[in-house]
C-alpha cells in the first residue's frame, strides 16, 4: 500500500495492518518515506488514536529499525524503571543500587533533560570522568558486576524513535496518548528489559498535568505492554511539587548518595522504596510487595546499596571522591526567601524546574550545554511552616539570568495562613 | 508565533489570526517552513476544520503569494465560472461566449485534466496552435477584443497554493472542504475576478459524490466568498452520468462548436443556459436570473456566441478550420454494445471518464502525455432506449488499452425493463 493510503486508511479511523505500520516506519527510517508523510501521519495518529494492537505493532516496528540488547547470558528477568519526566527527580540514581542489592538485574537507559526536566545522564555526568556511552562488552559486564549499568542511547538504538520524536517535536504531535506510549516501549524493550515499572509523574511539573490523563496513559501503556508480553506495573506519582530537597545535577547525585546512607528525604523515600518494591516483585526475587518493599529498605540499612553504587561509579569512570568528599564547585549563592509568615501550601515545580535551567541546571535547546554544578536547594517544601524572610529556596550558581530564576521561584509558592492537607506521594498504581 | 505553535492552536480548535496564517504561508512559499510542518498543519486543519473567516484568510495569503491579474482598466464586473471537474464537461468553451455576446468580461483561468476528469486547457490544445499561455499585453487585448480570454495558471500564479496542492495530493488531505473552498477561490480572484459561478459536480464521476458533501462545500464557498465580498452563485449539478455526448478533447470541442450553433444535447444546453444566466445576472447585464438565461439562448440563436468562439480562436493562435472543416485524427474505432434490451437506468460517469483515460484522453500522472484526437462518444444515455447489440458508446483512438477501456464503459450501464425517471441536470443553487 502507498504511504498516502495507509495515512487516508488511519485518517479515517480505520484500523492499520502490522504491513502498513511496518512499511511507513521501514520507509520512513530508510529515507524512502519523506518527513512530511509521517508528520500528516502522526497528526491524522494525533486526532483517530491507535488501539493496543497496533501501538505494539509501532512498538514493535520501531525496535526493528536498530540495534537491540540481548542479556540472555544473565538468566532470569531483567528489569527496568522509566520516569516520565520530573523536577527534583533522582529516583533512578537510587533504585538502581537498591533494586541491584536484592538481586535485581538491571540494563537502565536513560535520558538526558530537556525543557524544564531534569536527566538521568546529565545527573551521571556531573561526577568527572563518568561514562554512559559503553562498549557492548563494558555493558555485558558491568551489568554482571554490579547488577546495573546506566546507559545512553547510541545513534544506532532505536533510530525511528529518534526520527519520529524530533519530527513529533516540531509538527504539535507529541501528545499523542499512543505514540508516547511506543515511544517509552520500544526502548524499554530494545534494551533488553523484559520487566518494567514506569513512575508516571503527574502535576505542574510534569509531562500530565492532571489524573485523567495520566490514568489514560498508563491504561494505555499496560494494555500496549500485555499484547508485547511485557511485565509491568505503573506507578502514577506527584509532581505538582518539586521531588527531594535539590534540583540540578551534582546536587541530585549527592542527594541520591545521602539517601543511599539513610538521610532521605521522606517523600523522596517512600516513592523510592514503592518503586523499588515493585522492581524486585516483578523480577520474581519477592513474594509480595510488603515483602519486596522491606527488602529494599535492607539494601539501604544495610549499606549494601550504597556500596553498590560506589562501585558502579568506579566501574563507569568516575571517582567516588566526588561522592565521599562532597566539592563546591559553585560560585555564588541567593537566597529566595518568604513573602509572609505561614503554612507553604502550593510549590509550583514546572515554575522552579525552569528557575533551574535559567541558572544553567538544563538546556533551552538541545544543542544547549549545562551547567553540572549549579542547582537549587529546596529548604522548605509544601506543608511545612515558615516565616515572613525565612529561606525557601536557596540558588548555587555560577552564572546565568538569576533575577529571572528568582521571580519563577518566588511566583511558584503559595503561603496561606491555614497547614494543608497532607497529599500523597502516590495517586495511583495500575 | 513558531510554526509548531501554530499548528498546534488548530490542533486544538482555537481559532487562527490572520498573522498566523499569513506567517505560514509566506514561510511555505519562501521555504523557511518545511513540507512536514504544512503537511501536519493541513491534517489538523482537515480534523478541526477553518471557519469562513479563516478560510478567506488562508484564500487571501494564497493570492498574496503570486502575481494577481488586474483588470481595471475594463470597467465594471469580471465574471469567472468554475467547474470542480467531470466527465464531458465542456459547459466552460460554451459558457464563455455566450456570456461575452451578452457584455459580460470574463478572464477565464482553466485546469487540465487530471485523473478520470477532462481539462478546459487541454481541449482548447486540441486545435493547433491554441495558446493558453499569453503575455500580460495580450491577455489584456484579447479580453477586450473578445470579452473572454482562456488562460492556463503560469508559475507565478499562486505558487502557495500550487504547493499546497501538491502536498496535499501526497498526504490524504485533499478532502477538506475549506482546504477545497480556499484553493478554488484563491485562484479565481487572483485572476482578476470579482464575481464568480460555481458549477459544483455531485454524482459518480465528480469529486463530491453525494448532495450532502456538496451542499457543505456549496455553504462554505458562499459564506468564504461574502466574508472576501465576492459575488457568487454555486450550482449544484448532476455527474452521475457523463454530460453530453462525448468525452475526450478535440471530440468535445467540436460538440461545443455545435452547440453553439443550437445543435446541443438537451441537459448540456439546460446546464449551459442556467450557468451563463447567473453569470449575466451577477454581471448586473440584466435585471433577472429570466431575462439573462433569455439573453444567453438569443446570443446562440442570433450566432454571436459562435461568432466570438471563432474570433477567439484565431486570436489565442488556432485556426478556424478545425472547427469549421472537422478532422478525423483517429485510427480505429470499436463500439460497446448494449447486453440486452430495455432502458438504461444508469451509467456511472467515474467508470466512463476512467475509460477515457485508458485510450489516452487523459493523464494516470502529472508527466504523462495525451492523445488530443481519442475519445468517446456517447450514442445513448441514462433514460434512453435499447436494443440487444446496438450501440452505447464508440471509441475512437489510436493506441491505449482499449480492452480494459471496453470493459470499464460495459459496467457502467445498467439497464433494465422499466423506464427510469427524468433527473434534474440542477440540483439546488445557494
Amino acid at each position: 500500500m502507498r504511504a498516502v493510503d495507509c495515512i487516508i486508511k488511519k485518517r479515517n479511523g480505520e484500523k492499520l495492518t502490522e504491513e502498513n505500520i511496518n512499511e511507513l516506519v521501514r520507509g520512513y527510517v530508510t529515507g524512502k518515506i519523506p518527513d512530511y508523510q509521517i508528520s500528516a501521519f502522526l497528526m491524522a495518529i494525533f486526532f483517530q488514536g491507535l488501539d493496543f494492537e497496533e501501538t505494539w505493532m509501532l512498538t514493535n516496528a520501531m525496535i526493528s529499525s536498530g540495534k537491540r540488547f540481548d542479556f540472555n547470558e544473565i538468566s532470569g528477568i531483567k528489569v527496568d524503571k522509566h520516569s516520565t519526566g520530573g523536577v527534583g527527580d533522582k529516583v533512578s540514581l537510587l533504585l538502581a543500587p537498591i533494586a541491584a542489592a536484592c538481586g535485581c538485574t538491571i540494563p537502565m537507559m536513560s535520558g538526558r533533560g530537556l525543557g524544564h526536566t531534569g536527566g538521568t545522564l546529565d545527573k551521571l555526568e556531573s561526577l568527572p570522568g563518568y561514562r554512559v556511552f559503553l562498549k557492548e562488552e563494558e555493558v555485558h559486564s558491568i551489568l554482571a558486576a554490579d547488577g546495573f549499568v546506566m546507559m545512553g542511547q547510541t545513534e544506532d538504538f532505536v533510530p525511528a524513535d529518534k526520527l519520529m520524536y524530533a519530527l513529533r517535536d516540531v509538527t504539535g504531535t507529541v501528545e499523542s496518548i499512543p505514540l508516547i506510549a511506543s515511544s517509552i516501549m520500544s526502548k524499554k524493550i530494545a534494551e533488553g528489559s523484559n520487566a518494567l515499572v514506569l513512575d508516571l509523574k503527574c502535576g505542574s511539573g510534569a509531562f500530565m498535568k492532571n489524573i485523567h490523563d495520566a490514568k489514560k496513559l498508563a491504561e494505555y501503556i499496560v494494555g500496549t505492554a500485555k499484547t508485547a508480553g511485557l511485565k509491568i506495573k505503573v506507578v502514577i506519582s506527584d509532581m505538582e511539587r518539586p521531588l527531594g530537597r535539590t534540583i540540578g545535577n551534582y546536587n541530585e547525585v549527592l542527594e541520591s548518595a545521602a539517601a543511599l546512607r539513610g538521610n532521605a528525604d521522606k517523600r523522596l523515600a517512600e516513592l523510592t522504596y514503592r518503586l523499588a518494591g515493585w522492581m524486585i516483585l516483578l523480577s520474581e526475587k519477592a513474594a509480595s510487595l510488603e515483602e519486596a518493599i522491606g527488602m529494599a529498605e535492607n539494601a539501604v540499612a544495610s549499606g549494601a546499596a550504597f556500596k553498590l553504587f560506589l562501585q558502579n561509579i568506579e566501574h563507569q569512570g568516575a571517582d567516588v571522591d566526588y561522592i565521599l568528599n562532597p566539592k563546591t564547585l559553585y560560585t555564588y549563592t541567593k537566597n529566595v526567601c518568604a513573602e509572609k509568615s505561614g503554612y507553604i501550601t502550593k510549590m509550583n515545580s514546572y515554575n522552579v524546574g525552569v528557575a533551574s535551567v535559567y541558572i544553567g541546571c538544563g538546556r533551552r535547546t538541545k544543542e544547549d550545554s549545562i551547567d553540572h554544578y549549579a542547582g537549587i536547594e529546596v529548604l522548605k517544601n509544601v506543608g511545612d511552616k515558615v516565616t515572613v524572610g525565612e529561606p525557601i529556596f536557596t540558588l548555587c550558581y555560577n552564572n546565568g539570568d538569576v533575577q529571572t530564576a528568582c521571580e519563577l521561584l518566588q511566583s511558584a509558592i503559595e503561603i496561606s495562613d491555614d497547614k494543608p492537607k497532607d497529599s500523597e506521594i502516590i495517586f495511583e498504581e495500575i
